[in-house]
């Protein structure tokens, strides 16, 4: 993997990943030259014991893009500039604009709750220069590439020593919120460990104390032994939908051992994982002959504070439709009580992906 | 409040509330009269440590309804049947055809993960006879009728020993994925304390150890004495945007004392509290001209288990828009970790709400 670093006319970084070499010459645009003014902030929300962002600069978007400007494109001569130049690579990451969390920040408002800056890292990660593709259609050797830049990240962003967790993710399509069409993903890395994977963590290492094995390293191991969920199963990778699926077409993608992030996984297994996954976004695509928005978040080990021998690096892929037509929604018991409502058995939606033919 | 239960000709049972006098001859409808066969299950989630429900007969539902059928209007004479007699009284509750949780749940499938039965209750409250009606449009007396149907059914699913929590909830606008656009919510029943409320009690307990007063008696206090997120205030009832607010326009809605339940408030406590939810609806609809659309949640005191000193009902209402065309997704760093981000500050959102004149 070749990586180029630069610097973007408003101070942000911006780094171009490729497989092949990449010229030195290159320059990093930007929409936009003015300096970054982000200042975010975290709030306590004391009835539910987790930080809240607060990013009102988001609100203050002065820039008005001509239409069918894709910013995520490489830029053009004589056309306004985009985040990205134009030129030989694969990947892009830099930092995104309008950040929920921001490594310079210093607000920390006197509100009557704890308060605190939010100096975490928000990155944008572009997936491929052509604003047609999906991860799903990229050559299997380029998703191998876009793991050795999450691994890359992760390990970069680790050297941030106030930083304790790293997540990648995806949201896809329309149905998810998302306005930018060309394919990318985000990484968002935070000043602390969020609720949802400390929670995932506390109940790994009850399991681990109690069976001297990982949770999912269990979990992947039954499923590929009974056979019924699996979605897409390589040597050293599997992929099912998990028998607690809280979303219709949920799968979970991972590393059959606990490797515990991206930056731990070696050469073979990088390639296996690339593969599983790859195999599952062609099954979503072809399921419906459609392109299939979902949420996809990885969860891997925390770093700068303890160890977590628990931690074990995987994919939750949260689908957004339920039917071609018919959206999930979230609503009074999944955002009140925080008990999912599943219509459809994990069982019936794992049939139907195994039933979807894919020639990755 | 007058009371007339009935049951419908599936076996489903329904209740009529209304401040005047209900008809005894009352029939209760049902679009379909073959008996329900409901018997969802949950499994427990090993990864988040949370039960999933499961119930793939919602799928099912062969009913194929004519064109513009209500069903939660009144029957009329000669038309299909719908969930409603014709009639005088103001509101119905019954149990819903479709339920995730059912009283009569006896599935408990070997797949791998604990399950159980989802042996709790599903009702529909419908709100009022008119279709075109909202709950900020109704008169305060309905309003306060409702919030006496909210306590009977708080009161009549408590005598359910194997009920642990009951949450009224209101989903509205098709933003919300409603389909019925009848005025109507919802109560779920549950057989343990799912964990969103689990979790704040935890913290509220927390709280009343070491201060001596409830966690939410303070918020609500230093809100009116703060006044600058304050929305609606009565003499035993507040309703303020939270300084750690989730959503834009997220208000919270709650007698100033730490009443545990709809059943624990006093006649004038019941007034103050529809004429404060009364406000902030109203305020809600004239913000843009337009029903405005919001998950409404009630969190009040589990039932059949321990004491809760720390439970202190309250609503917690989080609406689906940021601006009118634009809506809150919930995406990767809210689902994925659980750290909301929100491009609004609470302030702000507050001051819009607090411009808004309504004649209550």
């Amino acid at each position: 993997m070749n990586k180029l670093g630069l610097t973007k006319p408003d101070g942000r970084y911006m780094f171009l990943y490729s497989r092949r070499e990449i010229p030195r010459e290159l320059r990093a645009p930007s929409p936009d030259g003015t300096p970054v003014r982000a200042d975010p902030h975290l709030r306590w929300h004391p009835l539910r014991g987790e930080w809240v962002a607060y990013a009102s600069h988001r609100n203050n978007r002065t820039f008005l893009p001509p239409p069918e400007y894709n910013p995520l494109a490489p830029s053009r001569p004589g056309d306004f500039p985009t985040e990205l130049p134009a030129g030989e690579y694969d990947a892009a990451v830099f930092e995104n604009r309008f950040p929920s969390m921001a490594p310079g920040a210093t607000a920390k408002p006197d509100v009557g709750v704890p308060s605190r800056p939010a100096d975490g890292v928000c990155e944008v990660v572009v997936f491929t220069q052509d604003p047609k593709a999906s991860l799903s259609g990229l050559e299997l050797e380029h998703l191998e590439l876009l793991i050795d830049v999450w691994a890359d990240r992760y390990a970069e962003i680790s050297a941030r020593k106030n930083i304790q967790y790293i997540m990648p993710f995806e949201n896809r399509g329309v149905e998810m919120g998302v306005t930018l069409h060309h394919p990318h993903g985000q990484i968002y890395a935070y000043p602390f460990v969020p609720p949802v994977p400390a929670r995932e963590l506390e109940l790994q290492r009850e399991h681990l104390q109690q069976h001297g094995r990982g949770l999912l390293e269990d979990m992947a191991a039954a499923e590929i032994a009974g056979g019924g969920r699996v979605v897409a199963v390589t040597e050293s990778a599997a992929a099912f939908v998990p028998v607690c699926a809280r979303y219709p077409y949920e799968v979970w993608v991972m590393p059959r051992r606990a490797a515990p992030s991206f930056a731990a996984l070696d050469a073979r297994e990088r390639k296996d994982l690339a593969r599983t996954l790859k195999t599952v976004l062609m099954k979503y695509d072809a399921l419906w002959q459609r392109p299939f928005p979902y949420l996809m978040v990885f969860h891997q080990s925390p770093v700068n504070t303890r160890e977590y021998p628990e931690a074990h690096l995987h994919a939750q892929i949260y689908p957004a439709l339920r039917s071609p037509g018919r959206l999930k929604y979230l609503a009074g018991t999944e955002l009140g009580a925080g008990m999912f409502a599943n219509d459809c058995l994990p069982e019936e939606k794992a049939a139907e992906l195994q039933a979807v033919k894919v020639n990755v």
